[in-house]
């Protein structure tokens, strides 16, 4: 375990909640993530995962202290990995601007400069993160994706840019077509250029359009979200519906932005992952 | 509603999370504390309460936003009300001790100045905030008491000293017999004084060997908790069982004294409480 260095550990529905930081060769720069290991996996059998991404200025550790989401994963033998939403630290290029700089990495590789330096959350997510993941603790290489705003874009962004690779993708509130919305269009100009065809590629609206195989995907939206002109759900779901995937949509009444509306319907879906992973 | 300021308002298990500002006669000073309404009550019915107690350094928000307690009280149809852990604001007394000043309120009426003149915390939780509660919000006058660490011994303590007001009283790693703990022994001179025999009538271990009246009390505990040696939960356990005291008391096999502990075990604690509530 010399590549990990657990910041924390406490037992949490007879399972493990843990906090590591290690050397991200990716990102250029230490990194956390936190995990939760379901009483199974403590047992010796291994288990699959689910990865949990999160929305602009939240860490690894706003799902795991507030979806209550590790009651579920113990109930069916899951395990969740918690990303950061950027890199962090010394040196780490920040803007005081919304999406972009520390906590709204975007779950891109950066090709403009300063980012380009630390922001490549896309590679650290899809690649070193699982092998890490796979290499130290008792899972499975069976995975699964999910996230909230900024991260149910990196999620369902992720799923789709990796056929075969997820077993399932679920997003709460996603970030759902970012080169057609002004807010984020600032986001992606930042980290990628000026140039409109290289936001596509991280564009899951986009991506879906030219999918040529899919996985079960389920978009969650708060009708009272108080970000819902940003989010664009609809965009993705006509875009899926429209080349035939059978995408799964829930508009949740009166329900805004926060974690109160991500625990509300958290239960239904890890089943909904475990149902895709086989449990 | 004049009396209560709307903070923030979340839908969450179709119930709603609120959070309320108001101006304390009891503390003289501006109070906040969240409620969660269940969707019974959002339907027209009213619905018993338990009233949650935190420990040193929380706020109303840590069990709101950590336990997971709502998605219980939301299928029980019971009420929850998260207190402050003490006054707070300009003008308000805070000393750099561990249980004392901001944060560390320790449920008392403080006799001692600076302390006096706002920590008149057993007041507020006993009489006024029950008050603002049941005359603004739809419940009933049932009432349960709860809490974690520093208010595990507030609801302890509180239910002992007021028999018949509370249907049930259930504390996580509670402080059982802070007048016998030199760490607490600092907190309860501060607000206190020095003579012994006023901090008597705030410890559970002394009120339960006096008590001439008992009601459901589950004590649960994490044998791994790191404050377990201030603690003392085996006191007020064989004080309560000498006098005969039906008293449950849980050894949790390697939990620790965090959220991660309480949000484990949250949903028998409010089916204890349901039970006792007659729901």
């Amino acid at each position: 375990m010399s590549e990990l260095t657990l910041i924390e550990r406490h037992k949490m529905f007879n399972g493990h909640q843990e906090r590591y930081r290690h050397a991200s060769k990716t990102n250029n720069c230490e990194m956390t993530f936190s995990i939760y290991l379901p009483p199974m996996a403590l047992q010796g059998y291994k288990v699959p995962v689910l990865y949990w991404l999160s929305g602009i200025t939240a860490t690894d550790e706003n799902f795991t202290l507030k979806a209550g989401a590790q009651r579920f994963a113990a109930q069916w033998g899951m395990a969740l990995v918690m990303a950061d939403t950027s890199p962090r630290g010394e040196g780490v290029a920040d803007r005081d601007e919304l999406g972009v700089g520390l906590g709204a990495g975007f779950y891109v590789n950066a090709t403009e400069m300063p980012w380009a330096k630390h922001y490549q959350m896309y590679d650290y997510i899809v690649h070193e993160l699982p092998e890490l993941v796979e290499s130290h603790f008792p899972v499975t290489d069976k995975r699964s994706i999910a996230g909230h705003s900024m991260g149910g874009h990196g999620a369902l962004m992720i799923a789709l840019k990796n056929p075969g690779r997820y077993a399932s993708v679920s997003a709460f509130a996603p970030i759902a077509n970012p080169s057609e919305t002004p807010l984020w269009q600032k986001a992606l100009t930042a980290y990628l250029g000026e140039d409109r065809s290289a936001w596509l590629p991280y564009d899951s609206t986009e991506l879906v359009k030219n999918a040529t195989q899919t996985l079960p995907i389920w978009v969650d939206q708060g009708d009272s979200d108080e970000y819902y002109q940003e989010l664009r759900p609809e965009a993705f779901i006509n875009a899926a519906r429209g080349k035939g995937f059978n995408v799964q949509f829930s508009m949740r009444k009166g329900y805004d932005h926060s974690y109160f509306f991500v625990g509300s319907f958290i239960d239904a879906h890890i089943e909904f992952h475990a149902d895709a992973l086989g449990l």
